[in-house]
């Protein structure tokens, strides 16, 4: 399409940017201004995508970063023919609309992923770009390359600035992920005023140095944006980085080039001046029908791309049967019903080995399952001996090295899941989830299958210190929304909790396992509760008739519980034992399940775990006890620690004795 | 010295990290082995410090990134004359040793920083190096460098990974934070194996487009570590990074170069067989006497050094007598009594806006406090007309653009308030409080004044939408141990709020403050608490005679609570109202002021607080309620958002009027 009908499509979408941040009366024009040129390019000639099906599997994924940017992604889908509305452009950012005020995964048709807090976005592209090359390298056949897609992301001074750009850039530089095609807003404004004021690196020379292909570009001249893409799309062992001059709040005589345009409505009147300035209708919310007209094209030429590649797909299907049965399985997500091992009782076994040799079963069973570990792979126990690592040499390997990078890894895994057709997991030690926590914030606010396994998960690890304990990170992760913890007690709910987060296709699930060896218990014998019932949360482990005291307990500190139970019966006093792994599904059963499990009436109740109590007054109540350690740990061997911390036997002992004078 | 006599030094430190390791059965041979000579080279040639008095001011900073290899600076310490003793070594990474793990701030002489967490070290450096310019540019004179030393700190691939090493080396490279100087031991091994299964950057190019001068040298050769140092040290302008090519386990003739030598000890054999490699005595714990000849004539020049110090700072004293006494104060932490201003009743006002206020009156009182924003300075309202903004040309500003960088800021905050002189506040989205969150860990671990002005602080912040919603993280901060959570209720509470973290001197204080208005409630009538008491955490802000009904509220939700007490009079239901602006302060109150304020007998008790309502069970108990969020925000106008989610007076009526139905 020729430059002058480009331009009347960028001014388009500039005018219906201004207007949808007009009248919310809230919002950012700054971004939608000065990166229409780029977007209306990259929509209208280069990237594949079908708006009648948004979710065809083989489209080109398109991230935008800076999601304070949401106009212009919202412009562009009504422009492109998706299932937004001019109304749904006039809710922009009220109650209940499709149009939030970040671009909202599951929200809104076209949308790829929820961006917002900087940085992310670009992980979550480098993610989706991985999963492409993974399901390529396994599923593609010569003359039939039905994974084939780029991954195009928009990144702002803000998503440079922050650190977990480094690491998944250097990341995707390293594992040579030639389909990743990043445009870099550099505008020279941040929210403080010039960027100057804070941020000198030299981009250019930063991305050669994670080995990127860049090129720098006038983000306003169509033909070297255009140029530009097409060049990185050749480029097929380098990532690209496309540094595109640009003026925030281009076409604003007052406020484009200052942070003024940023983050607040340009104003009635500036908005009137905008308007002018760039030659388009004074009108609101308006679309001449020549832009519908050229628009149009690109929508009909998406159905037609769409065609072409299920002609392939079907092709491939016919002729490698196996392949694509697998195929189509993973893009419909469906999971067979997979099988976890059991073990014997009688082992003792650290709950990170258990989680171990669950991953083999898996790893056999779900080719897709995608693991990998930030630098802990010996320590986390996340490889199966089945997978292949995943290398710059090796794509079709499904074990991934992400380096020593939390956050990075979480925002990657956050890609893969949006990206689909494969099932991400991670492990790093469990004080390290401070580092991805914002991550595992957005996994939890999408709604995405994404495991965590979080090993070392108390200080059961031991001598490596409080820095490397963690002790408020369980009562910090349960808080999140829509994130579901699991701590088991033994390889078996282990197991368990495998399956559960295996079989959660609306949400992450964390993992929390020890690093030191719990028994596996009996569940034939000995009164214990003949199956784990871990989906359940919480449930009766054992009991005494008549008890008259509830222990409460998750992870290893059952055993401990257990033994305090023992002690107690010695004297006389009899006990329920809950095993309680996931107070998130225990919160989702019944009224009446969890009064079976925890009765009102009976509220001698003591909650074990060696971590800060905050969690814990919800089921034990006021008149009940907590044994929890409610400071940081210490550097020593860990059964010296439990003893020194009154995580013990005897102190739950004491406890018991202690709150049942009291009652 | 000549280079075998600090091999001989070198080796020594060799011989006790292997033996430290082996006796704890626990721990990190290969980065002492690897950096030895390195550090050897700088503890004896260069570093400016005074083992008798570990606290000079003046001294050089020396950080240790990578934790993990304590024992390397354990031995140095020793070695070079601090309170160290060959016992402390015999019982690294026990019970209550000051040779712990990793190396803990305040648990052991001559360690700067708490190190472990990786990335973090770095930042702590780059706080440092920023407070010495910072404190230069102040109050040096010309003929009188009163502060005047360097920074140096050691950083593994691990480090280089993180993404907060990007966030902070190009912040310091854009500061020309000259007096920076970095090690970089590259050996090219991570836990996974070698480096290159994830990381393949070009660390050069990478720093140079920070602006960082780089060199590049074998970290074995005692000669070129002295040059390097010594070039670096003349390079005035910009930070310095001397990549040190190093072999991890260096001497070891069957694990150097391998990951097998990075964590666990390296066995008797192979200990006995590298000692023999090293040509050092294979006894256990052994420091030749010829060792200790040479390591105390640094110890001697230290103690001459700050002599001379002493003698230039007096000098100083006596021509320049105001900065003297400024300068001493600082020193020595002397805070007058600040005073904070008084807020007239009536207005209504953002917390954020109040905080603003405070921050004016204190930077007055101050002139070291050191504020910034991670490029939310209008948002935030963080800058105080007085301040100068820090910039590469004028080192003098107290105000710091930090960038989009927030886990940086938090990283550099503390290493502004280990290096003391100055003490640090910064702001944020309080949402964005999860990309710090390891830093503030750290800060409460460290026990550091550092200051949070986390605004934006619920669902009231409105359009954004649910990525800059906080619900959970005042829930997920209260759980760090040491962390004082402030959120207050108005414009008085945000002053006496800022007054405690001001004098809090052992812990770090966060900020709650809201985006959207609050009434200032008139304490002087209406029956209201006549001052804040903010300092007590939570305390009875009005109440009526002979009440049955307990409403607990923070922050925002106070008024919304105070609204529905007067709907509940209506009702004839009488209310006391307690305002909970800290749980953590509120829960170090003694047990009778505690049930002063919320009776056992009490248990008609309501919460209400716009987030998730894990914290609330503690103080309203099994049979009270909670009037909270617990789900994602979404985006609209905050008032739509109040109701909708049900954080109404109506709703606050209509759960007490059920509650006590039922009771």
């Amino acid at each position: 399409m020729n430059s002058e009908s480009l331009k009347k499509i960028a001014n388009t979408v500039r005018g219906l940017s201004i207007d949808g941040v007009e009248k919310a009366n809230s919002g950012h024009p700054g971004l939608p201004l000065g990166m229409a040129d780029v977007s209306t390019v990259l929509f209208n000639e280069i990237l594949r995508f079908n708006p009648k099906n948004p979710n065809w599997f083989n489209r080109d994924r398109f991230v935008l970063s800076g999601g304070h940017g949401s106009m212009l992604i919202y412009s562009l889908l009504h422009l492109y023919g998706y299932d937004i509305a001019m109304d749904d452009l006039k809710q922009f950012r009220q109650w209940k609309s499709i149009t939030p005020g970040h671009p909202e995964y599951r929200e809104t048709p076209g949308i790829e992923t929820t961006t917002g807090p900087l940085g992310q976005g670009l992980a979550n592209a480098v993610g989706m770009a991985l999963a492409e090359s993974i399901l390529a390298a396994n599923y593609n056949k010569e003359g039939f390359p039905v994974i084939d897609h780029f991954t195009y992301a928009m990144a702002g001074d803000g998503d440079m600035q922050e650190g977990v750009s480094h690491e998944v850039c250097s990341f995707a530089g390293h594992n040579k992920l030639g389909k990743l095609i990043v445009f870099y807003d550099s505008n020279d404004i941040t929210i403080d005023g010039e960027t100057e004021l804070s941020f000198s690196d030299d981009t250019e020379k930063r991305f050669e140095s994670y080995h990127w292909d860049v090129q720098k570009i006038n983000g306003h001249d169509n033909d070297e944006v255009l140029q530009s893409i097409q060049k990185a799309q050749t480029i097929t062992n380098k990532p690209s980085l496309i540094i595109c001059h640009t003026i925030i709040g281009y076409g604003s005589p007052n406020k484009a080039g200052s942070e003024d345009s940023h983050g607040s409505p340009l104003g009635t009147e500036e908005a009137k001046l905008t308007k002018e300035n760039l030659g388009i209708s004074p009108e609101t919310f308006h679309v001449p029908d020549e832009v519908f007209e050229l628009t149009n094209r690109a929508i009909e030429a998406g159905k037609a791309k769409e065609d072409a590649w299920t002609e392939i797909f079907n092709a491939y299907c016919d002729k490698f049967k196996e392949s694509g049965i697998e195929l189509q399985s993973l893009i419909n997500n469906d999971l067979q019903d997979l099988k976890i091992p059991e073990f014997e009782a009688g082992s003792s076994m650290a709950t990170r080995a258990s989680s171990g040799k669950v991953i083999e079963k898996l790893a056999e069973q779900f080719p897709m399952l995608v693991g990998g570990s930030a630098d802990l792979t010996p320590s986390n126990k996340t490889k199966a001996s089945i997978q292949k690592v995943y290398s710059p040499g090796n794509k079709s390997g499904t074990y991934i090295h992400y380096g020593v990078r939390e956050f990075g890894m979480g925002g990657i895994m956050n890609g893969l899941a949006l990206h689909g057709g494969v099932i991400p997991y991670g492990g790093t030690f469990f004080v390290f989830s401070d580092y991805m926590r914002s991550a595992i914030r957005m996994a939890a606010l999408m709604g995405l299958r994404v495991i965590y396994v979080f090993t070392h998960d108390s200080i059961g690890l031991g001598e490596d210190g409080p820095t490397h304990q963690p002790v408020e990170h369980l009562a910090a992760l349960r808080v999140i929304p829509n994130l579901v913890n699991i701590r088991p007690m033994d390889a078996n709910e282990t197991a368990a909790a495998w399956k559960i987060a295996m079989d959660r296709i609306d949400g992450p699930t964390s993992l929390v396992l020890t690093r030191q060896n719990l028994k596996t218990v009996d569940r034939k014998n000995g009164g214990f509760a003949n199956s784990t019932k871990t989906e359940k949360g919480g449930y009766v482990l054992i009991e005494d008739k008549d008890y008259e005291v509830i222990l409460i307990g998750t992870g290893s500190e059952v055993e401990i519980a257990l033994n305090a139970r023992e002690l107690l019966n010695k004297k006389g006093i009899k006990v329920r034992m809950v095993s309680m792994p996931s107070t998130e599904l225990f919160d989702q059963q019944t009224r009446k399940y969890k009064d079976s499990v925890l009765p009102v009436d009976k509220t001698n109740r003591v909650a074990v775990e060696a971590g800060v109590s905050q969690t814990w007054f919800k089921y034990v109540g006021l008149k009940g006890e907590i044994v929890g350690l409610d400071r940081f740990g210490a550097s020593a061997p860990y059964e010296t620690l439990y003893k020194k911390f009154g995580l013990t036997a005897e102190k739950v002992v004491s406890t018991v004795l202690t709150m049942l004078k009291k009652a």
